[in-house]
């Protein structure tokens, strides 16, 4: 067959409608600052960690195996494995694209060689099943897996024929979509996948080849779910949304990545074959979730059991799960969700997300990583130790690798491709919908040229500057998100020098812009302080503190000498201030409560000993790099 | 080999030491009552219920299909299947020296043919392993429980021992325990069993044979763990005590239900081996458990993922596990510290225990039970289906049996054994732990009788008379428990008429005592407000309430309609008050907080609407007796 790529810009999702249209890794650039940075330890970093991960443990070798007729013995790794490969490959196409980097080449040749091979001759490609001593094709849909490493082959093969990346694996990917057609179609078996990820694939593939047939499946799939295909599991058919229909469903439930895996795929789908009523519903569900199922960081999921969101209100901050991979997920989704509505709503909680969830994760050298990601740590871990797999629940300490290593395979995509979720266009203009040092360089409707360059501090400084770079004669229309986090003093500074305060959504200016021109967003960076819903139960007393798009924690390593943050308590009437490092300091106190044979009593609390203190607030998303701490984003209120 | 049962009287646990003698099931009965009815049940419903379940699901084939070597292609249940067989006869042997229940004497019968055909020539006994199409034996003593299974082999033999029921079950139980000590002896596998209970078996089983190589092996396998002999898994070897020594972890930790059997094996192990240094490190461990890893209710034991002890002071009312099986656990720990040191708080924490977790399990027709027993639901569940088999962690039904039904059969034991646990003796006299309707007999050093009645309307009203039955004319000593909870206004009125204030531990009186004097204990049963220690921080600004030994909640079936138990406020500065039936009224509101899109803000809750009501309270464990429902037991004050 003959694939023609939708266009070379590198995009990762490319609606064919919507109200926004997604720019690409060769239209918008990272220069520099917090993101910058990320993607440049992502590249010089992460990439190698975790390919070197995939070798030592095995997964890599998993395919030479099956090529070589020993897979049945020799297998090592999680049934799921396979898809951890593709995900990196897929990393290491936008990192190409974005750099040309040649390590991250170089090494998609190398694994695509051996993927190759590993394929059957009628598509089937799956290190885990259908050899000698394996299970049977399928026979596992609840938790083999197959379709979901699909998912990840697919999206591999869709980075890159959209980055231009020579070499065979684009057409592995279309093969294993095509076995996938004609072995669960219409006619075919009538199963889904115990985890979601092939939808979305499937219908980014039908966009880059303009092949009817995948899209089919996609919708194929998302409407059988939900009916009971799956077997019973322990955990009950909602851990993978099998329960309800996809559009009938109230908000988002059972395994966070699951949900909004397969809430992307619906998008994806309801975009492509007009299906309002389920756009809808994604939308319906994603507010549901949102304004009850949502933690403070933008995390999702509170249950470690079952790696699942919790009941509405049930977010408890110490044990949340939050897992990084439902973090990606969540970007993943709002991005599509922003993309076909042009809801700032969608930036906003992908912003959160970002700066408290994902760029938590990773340490700052790039080679261990956030696996969960807890609101509340009471405990002391010690430093994970950096040459084994660690168990992926532990949230105290960041591991090199985990026996489950989606995370670090799913960070490593998301920064390669990072510039491709910041801005959009329109027929009329460009929309900024991320702060971060940038050039843009695209063109509008009727082929005006339209650039900018972004210039930032942010997060640590409100100011955000947009110059223009490249512009036509014609007015066009520059826009850019103010964050609801900033309703109260964000201010617009037009190129003429005009100034005017402005509310959430988008601040616009039309003008017929000359190089040069600057629209200056100035977003109020003062610490607030954050409340909860009385319904969340497990905050009850407490207060936390935000600066700009970051929340902020106290931690162990900023008290004194023996004392623990379970001690910290916190005067909301005291006025909140910045250090000379430009940490936040609150007023409150540590507290020592009395130890008792039984920690009930109609008195419990009252013979705690509380001495006033000064109490250092920083970035959540740094915590833990000073060396083991314990933390907490949810504050005590002063009795 | 010949057996000399220490004695038959009935009793559990015999140590060969301690403070004080426990009572075996025919000397002390209970006679109607609270316990009385719940008795009645289990016999007349429970054990038939459990016996049936599981010939349905096939468990007890599993023994047949051994004897036939089929067991490799049709052995059906979990890997630990065998040991719910051994729990329910032990359970109704216990039922048989209570009653004489023939239904139980005939199913014990029967059972034993089956099981004692299963045997192999050397001992071993297992369905899981080591058969055609199996894996090996002891080839994954991790998850395997092969141990554990003759853990409850065992204590199933020690209860037919010393209740003197007939049949070739004792000598299967002898016959295994030979196996292990000749398989896991100071020369053979160096293992333990990733599952305790092997070793407080052994040690009973020493008790009543004499054997010193049981204790010997119990006391090696207590020693041996704690050193990392079982592999890593994903939970840390700490889920099952493998991570750190018994004598020197800080509290209970890990999985709840092992912690607790292998604290109580340590404990036997202690006792008879005079090492007052591990009886010293389990008391120390379980004081710390008590004081900062243990519900309101008694329960233990916070996490889903890996029904496991949380660290300190992480106890979540919403999501919480307390699986019911630990408190069985509890409770057979409490009772062997409390026989070892005569320690009141041990009985306090089993009183709890038993009225808030053991009683809450099962429903009111016996046929139905809570796997766990969370303190707060928040969602309405539906009726579940009477005719399968349930996941066990769903929280807001009773269900009829489980995929994993060890809590049935638990509560089935200790129901049935039950009045073991209630009355202790000493050289002087009797120890009234528990109150219950009962008779009591017995004899005292030298030979002399003594026996009492106990009748109550406890735990509905707080008073006790001890009526005494036997006697001889030297004075002896007539002790009974005075709660903790009870430390405002207990009275102990002597035979004499005397009126005395008592305060927790034991009031006594030592007399001469005549038939039909009488001893009256007064307990306060008015309401109690209760709050929690500060660091409990999923509790703060709630209180909850207890009456008498009661955990008290309010539940939706009380609540106007529609009107959910998140909704409830509660004054604390207005007195509880009771209703007609005997429900304890609380003042305060029912709120209404506001929806928004994110329910993060600085003025979060400050819009809640709330109006004046009365909130009915009803026992924590007569909750979802009247249908689904959502429950709380901490109630947040009014704002």
């Amino acid at each position: 067959m003959t694939i023609v790529p939708d266009d070379l810009t590198g995009r990762p999702v490319v609606p064919s409608t919507g109200r926004l249209r997604p720019l690409g890794l060769r239209e918008v650039r990272i220069t520099g600052g917090f993101w910058g940075q990320r993607q440049s330890v992502n590249a010089a970093a992460t990439l190698e960690h975790n390919l070197s991960w995939e070798r030592r443990v095995g997964w890599i070798d998993n395919f030479a195996a099956v090529v070589e007729g020993r897979v049945g013995r020799d297998r090592r790794g999680r049934e799921f494995s396979d898809s951890d490969v593709y995900k990196l490959i897929e990393g290491m196409a936008w990192e190409v694209a974005r750099t040309g980097d040649e390590f991250a080449a170089a090494s998609i040749e190398e694994l695509a060689k051996v993927i190759e091979r590993a394929q059957e001759p009628d598509g089937y490609l799956n290190t885990a099943f259908g050899h000698a001593g394996q299970g049977e094709r399928y026979s596992d849909l609840e938790w083999g897996h197959e379709l979901y490493c699909y998912g990840h082959l697919i999206q591999a093969g869709v980075a890159l024929l959209r980055t231009g990346v020579d070499g065979p694996l684009a057409d592995v990917a279309v093969r294993a979509a095509d076995h996938v057609c004609r072995t669960f179609g219409p006619d075919g078996n009538q199963g889904v996948c115990g985890h979601p990820v092939v939808e979305m694939a499937l219908v980014e593939l039908y966009r880059v080849t303009g092949e009817r047939r995948y899209l089919d499946q996609a919708a194929l799939f998302v409407s059988r779910r939900g009916h009971g295909v799956l077997a019973d599991v322990e955990f009950g058919r909602g851990y993978f949304q099998d329960d309800v229909p996809v559009r009938d469903a109230d908000a988002f439930h059972g395994h966070a990545v699951r949900a909004l895996y397969l809430a992307s795929g619906a998008v994806d789908v309801a975009v492509e074959t007009g299906d309002d009523e389920l756009l809808a519903a994604i939308e319906r569900q994603w507010a549901a979730t949102v304004a009850r199922r949502t933690y403070l960081t933008g995390g999702m999921g509170a249950r470690h059991m079952d790696e699942a969101f919790g009941d509405d209100f049930v977010l408890p901050p110490d044990r949340a799960y939050s897992e990084t991979c439902a973090a990606v997920a969540s970007v993943q989704l709002a991005w599509r969700l922003l993309l076909a509505t042009g809801d700032a709503r969608y930036a906003d909680l992908a912003e959160r997300t970002l700066y408290n969830v994902i760029a938590t994760s990773p340490a700052d050298d790039g080679r261990s990583f956030f696996y969960v990601n807890t609101l509340h740590r009471r405990r002391i871990g010690g430093l994970p130790a950096v040459d084994r797999q660690h168990p992926r629940a532990e949230s105290g300490v960041r591991a090199p690798w985990f026996d489950v290593s989606c995370c670090p395979n799913n960070l490593a995509r998301t920064f390669a491709s990072l510039a491709a979720y910041l801005v959009t266009a329109d027929d009329d203009g460009l929309q900024v919908h991320q702060y971060a040092d940038a050039s843009v360089s695209t063109r509008l409707a009727g082929g005006r040229p339209a650039g900018i360059e972004v210039r930032t501090g942010y997060p640590s400084d409100g100011a955000v500057v947009l110059r223009v770079t490249e512009t036509s004669p014609a007015p066009w229309t520059l826009s850019v998100r103010v964050p609801a986090w900033a309703a109260d003093g964000a201010e617009l500074v037009a190129p003429d020098g005009t100034r005017q305060p402005v509310g959430p959504g988008f601040a616009s200016v039309t003008a017929p812009f000359a190089v040069g021109d600057e629209l200056r967003l100035e977003l109020p960076m003062r610490p607030r302080w954050v409340r909860a819903d009385p319904r969340i139960d497990a905050l009850r007393g407490t207060v936390a503190v935000e600066r700009g798009p970051l929340v902020l924690c106290a931690e162990s390593t900023d008290l004194p000498a023996g004392r623990d943050v379970d001690a910290v308590q916190v005067d909301v009437d005291a006025p909140l201030t910045t250090d000379d490092d430009g940490a936040v300091l609150a007023s409150g106190a540590l507290t020592a409560p009395g130890d008792h044979d039984w920690p009930y009593a109609a008195d419990a609390g009252a013979d705690a000993a509380a001495t006033p203190a000064r109490i250092r607030l920083v970035p959540y998303h740094s915590w833990a790099s000073r060396g083991p701490s314990t933390m907490r984003v949810w504050l005590p209120t002063l009795e």
